[in-house]
């Protein structure tokens, strides 16, 4: 449907621009666009359209884009909605590519909004043009040889390689402010509005191959297409790094909230596990966000978790310590060589040893030494410079270039914290953006060293390969073809059994007996102790009827537990008795838990954690979603709290790690082989040291429509 | 030793300052000092002393304090520490009652310093002079009536009701500078330095009566004595809130790491448990202590958890909601009567609901109705509001103004956001602290309310009682006295038994045979099945050697694991078998576990959990120094996660929760009682049904110097 994503360069590349709604109107959105494009110098041509006008900011005013003599790329439409169509219609007459609809008042508004927006979208098809907004704050490309702000913001970004977008409009204006106290540099900056055309999927391809950009950053309240998203965003994060806020955490379920994987996972967690799985970093806020990138943003990644602390004041680097150690990294100590060079270059009171406390009286030179040594150290992979502004003689700025002066010098990261006086707003005031991540505190900096970091690794890491396992996936289809018209329902044991087996996971045996006598000759073929689960319509919660009798150990035991089940049964008015299934027992081993809830928008989402309290008090889990790779597999297991227990502790022998994970892989693949299956619970997996020795005892299936 | 702390009266509120080392040199701290106290405009006198010069800062300038002809209260100290103890004895001389003594060169330096530091403390003891520093970066105090700027800090702080400690000189000087930016105004400031005389626990007791401080903040590296620190900071904190950053996590450990409990217990968890238990508010680094002071500073404390968000943009409010979310506030939906005024007030296309987003265009007289509205509804208990600084016509600063007047107007804090352009800074500068606490994020602002609802509820909680239990105290004296002086050691089995039989407690009935006749004899009297523990000299993980038989259920077994446990002690060539210990099997009941370790500083800390792997593994602890009151130890037992467990899940029956709380009172009266024990661990406390069914399996005790 849509064209060549090159189209977008006519929206933030164009050579002249129409602004259809200008005005000099004090206090209107007309106004603000027209002068930020003309005060932010853009290179190309600006044509003011509004046909109560002759002169708009000095510019000769046209009725409509058609009066225009010259080729026009870019419209950008400030208009009231009832206006907007025509404008449209115009435009697409007129031969122009792309459009920027500040204009509010469509799909957001609900009603006729929504119909307004569909007939904006045909319009738009009809002329192939690409389209930014409606109800967007607007594009920016602070590239020199562009230089278009066509915003309503009040102050426009600094120039930098970091490519912005937002879904909010509101929030824009407030980012755009705030990037500058942050001295972080945009390339371009895009709110998307209702996306009509333009998502944030097509900016981020967009901006994939764009060379002025090097780090993403993105708010977002939706995902349009998650899986589409996963997709890009696995493939531009390997290039480049992507962060983002999403916001509106409590404002989607699980559709299987009965199950319970279902009603561990809530949204939230499936948006941190779609994130996490294409290596875009989530952070908590706003704030955060530009924390962290601002230290992106010079593309230089520790390689592993050492410090190096230099710093004219003990207390800020106790605290600096403190940050770095609760996110993970370390302060190792020196080498002695290292430690006796430091040692010569300052005073006897300094402290030699990571963190090095210059105290006060450090000057530049002492910086410029110190800084060298650890830099050079092997054994550190990234530096924390520290610099109280100090009283005395010393002049931090001077200080400030020393530091900027080593990290120019060297791959590996410097991040830099100067407390005090605001020596760096008046830094970044005279010269844009410094060259030197720089904060105020140094708890922000430890979190960008560990989430680079991270990131690093991730970018890595082997992709691993989805398993393609042997299964006998058309039983499955007979079965769930049956069933997946009706409502939202169980399946019956009957058929859970049928379909992992037919995806070779290791269900315990078991067999129906629809009398006391086959349930005897049952028990007796598969050996004491077995298991009795009652088998019955409309019935799913097993044991809450008492539906279910353990450690059944002889012939009378069995007939005993089949009629007092039937009894149980029979005392339900809704619920029918239709036999008993015969199962081993299954005593050794620990349980664990595997299970997949189909999460809104999100498509299947896996579980895995320890059963029993682990899973109801702890919730000691790991999501992923479907599907997961052998390495995602063995992540999942190994991530839980509770790994050890299944390793084996206290001199214990592990269980086979091996067998959970195919078992995961296998789930992984029927879930994505059936996307009518809403929910499973494999629960217990009571898996043995052995793989012949691991049974799924129970496992429930929930298909259907809602 | 020290007198009437009314005395620190002549360090903060002087009449007359003398300033020893004052000069007017380029870059020294005299001379910041001294134009620091004129410019400020302190209110008293200011003598310099100097004997090289005349004139300083155009006052005349003496060459001794005892020259000066008029009385002087306070003399700040600043000249090489060579000259520091015949100035201060001179001031003693002169009767100068206090002083501040910035020169550095003290214990902080070691060797030397330290001895120079002792006869500094000889010399203000023999005058009864009180003292802040030395090493320090000196007092502010901001009373109009006083006007005393004593450091070299290159900014003074703002005028407000927030008295603020440090015991880094460096991070003062960051910290005042950084206050201006926060919009926080001090009432007094001191850098304690080395803390030769006036300490921490001093000024929190002065600051106790200060009518003009109303929340104390402090940064903190050590506690100088932790249990006068819980007594002050205690009192206080239920009158005044005080807020700590506490730095140094990695400094101190368990003394006794080689228990269960020391091992899990850091020094921070020592830390967090000491602040929790005197309702210190501990904030993570100095950014968060600020946002949050900020909110405290107005004194108006939420009643509940109902947050109302009124925002003029959507983007935000959804981010203040989740920001509120993530810390356990709530946005509850708007009673129907506030709904519809609100309604009433806004553009139809507005939010009406909670959060309330009153779109783009709303100015103040929509945000002054609304804020009506939802402050006046009963069930909301605070407000976030929201002005995203809007690019048309709405001058945020009257926005501003209308938020700040309905905040005047209630009980109910109103915390507010304002992102975009930096308009709270000039409010800031215009008009010193603004009335109103406003911030650039929605996140801290949910922070500060959360940490305000937390520190009202502590402030009423009730106090409980520490229950003074009968027990046989003696007996355990006579144990402990024979074992105190030898070097750290656990306790046999037997006087375990004894020491927590004396308290009480209920330890499985369990004696010692020293032949298997005998081992059975008491099997038999105490009922099968039993349990057979290995009693040897220098042996202490009993399980180590395969030293613990279980679940013995005749004579047989019984002889059988006696010499099974015997063949395996005589293998270890160390250790000497001298019997066993047989002990009733306890099956039913949950493990739990309770412990004690006595923590450099800190004294005792007792621990609570779950016992197996739940400790091992999940770490699902509580600690609480001890003594423990009734309630603290309920607080205990319910704060872990594992709690439901206790109560009872899946139907099963919970255990005696009564009986681990008289357990966890009687462990804190024991360990209050012996200073001598290092360490506890009870482990397993076999809880059941009833008091009667619960018994203490196995316990060590660890007594005895380091």
């Amino acid at each position: 449907m849509k064209s060549n994503i090159h189209n977008l360069d006519s929206i933030f590349k164009p050579r002249s621009i129409a602004v259809i709604g200008a005005t000099m109107r004090e206090g209107s959105l007309g106004r603000t666009v027209m002068k930020n494009l003309v005060e932010y110098e853009f290179n190309g041509k600006i044509f003011p359209v509004n046909p109560r006008k002759e002169v708009v900011h000095s510019f000769k005013c046209f009725p409509g884009v058609l009066e225009i003599p010259d080729d026009v790329d870019l419209a950008v439409i400030i208009i009231p909605k009832e206006y907007v169509l025509q404008a449209v219609d115009e435009c697409g007459k007129k031969g122009i590519k792309g459009l920027v609809v500040l204009t509010a008042g469509f799909r957001e508004v609900g009603g006729e909004g929504i119909k307004l927006e569909e007939r904006l979208a045909q319009i738009v098809r009809k002329y192939k043009m690409r389209v930014v907004g409606p109800n967007c704050m607007g594009v920016i490309n602070t590239d020199p040889a562009v230089r278009m702000d066509a915003t309503f913001s009040p102050e426009s970004p600094l120039e930098g390689n970091i490519g912005f977008l937002t879904q909010s409009g509101a929030l824009g204006v407030a980012i755009i402010s705030q990037t500058r106290r942050y001295n972080l540099g945009l390339s371009m900056f895009a709110s998307i509005g209702n996306n009509v055309d333009i998502s944030g999927n097509d900016l981020l391809e967009y901006w994939e191959n764009d060379p002025r950009t090097d780090v993403i950053l993105m708010y977002l309240e939706s995902f349009g297409s998650p899986r589409k998203f996963t997709q890009i965003a696995k493939r531009i994060s390997k290039k480049k790094p992507i962060l983002a806020v999403k916001a509106g955490r409590t404002t989607a379920g699980a559709k299987a909230a009965s199950s319970h994987t279902g009603a561990i996972a809530g949204a939230d967690i499936a948006v941190d596990a779609l994130l996490e799985k294409c290596g875009v970093i989530r952070v908590a806020s706003i704030e955060e966000m530009f924390d962290i990138a601002v230290a992106f943003s010079r593309k230089k990644y520790p390689k592993g978790k050492r410090v190096a602390i230099v710093s004219n004041g003990g207390g800020p680097a106790i605290m600096a310590a403190d940050a770095c150690t609760s996110v993970g990294l370390e302060i190792p100590p020196f080498s002695k060589n290292t430690r006796q060079k430091i040692s010569r270059s300052l005073n006897k009171i300094a402290a030699t040893s990571n963190p090095v406390d210059m105290i006060g009286m450090a000057g530049p030179n002492e910086y410029e030494k110190v800084l060298h040594y650890v830099i050079n150290d092997k054994d550190i992979d990234s530096v924390l410079a520290i610099s109280v502004t100090p009283p005395t003689l010393v002049d931090p700025m001077s200080v400030i270039k020393k530091i900027e002066n080593a990290s120019k010098k060297t791959g590996k990261p410097v991040l830099t914290v100067v407390m005090g006086k605001d020596v760096m707003r008046a830094h970044a005031d005279d010269s844009g953006v410094p060259d030197l991540p720089t904060y105020e505190f140094p708890e922000p900096p430890a979190k960008a060293l560990a989430e680079m970091l991270r990131y690093s690794t991730w970018q890595q890491k082997p992709e691993g390969n989805i398993k393609k396992f042997k299964v006998d996936k058309k039983s499955v289809k007979k079965i769930l073809d049956k069933e997946q018209s009706k409502k939202s329902h169980y399946l019956t044991n009957k058929q859970v059994f049928e379909i992992l087996s037919a995806y070779n996971m290791p269900i315990a045996a078991s067999h129906i007996a629809k009398t006391h006598e086959k349930a005897t000759v049952i028990a007796e073929k598969i050996g004491f102790p077995v298991v009795l689960k009652v088998v019955a319509k409309d019935l799913v919660h097993k044991s809450d009827i008492g539906g279910v009798a353990l450690d059944l150990r002889n012939r009378g035991e069995v007939i005993e537990a089949y009629y007092e089940i039937k009894k149980q049964v029979d005392a339900v008015k809704t619920a029918s008795f239709e036999g008993v299934l015969v199962q081993k027992m299954i005593e050794a081993g620990k349980e664990v838990i595997l299970g997949m809830t189909s999460m809104e928008q999100f498509g299947p989402l896996l579980m895995f954690g320890l059963g029993g309290v682990f899973v109801e008090i702890i919730k000691d889990t790991q999501f992923r979603p479907a599907p997961i790779t052998d390495l995602e597999a063995e992540e999942m297991i190994q991530s839980i709290k509770g790994y050890p227990i299944l390793k084996g502790i206290r001199g214990e022998k592990g269980v086979n790690i091996p067998v959970i994970k195919e078992c995961l892989l296998k789930l992984s693949q029927l879930v994505c082989d059936f996307e009518c299956i809403n929910a499973i619970d494999i629960n217990p997996f009571m898996v043995g040291e052995k793989a012949e020795s691991s049974f799924i005892v129970d496992a429930r299936i929930l298909v259907g429509w809602y």
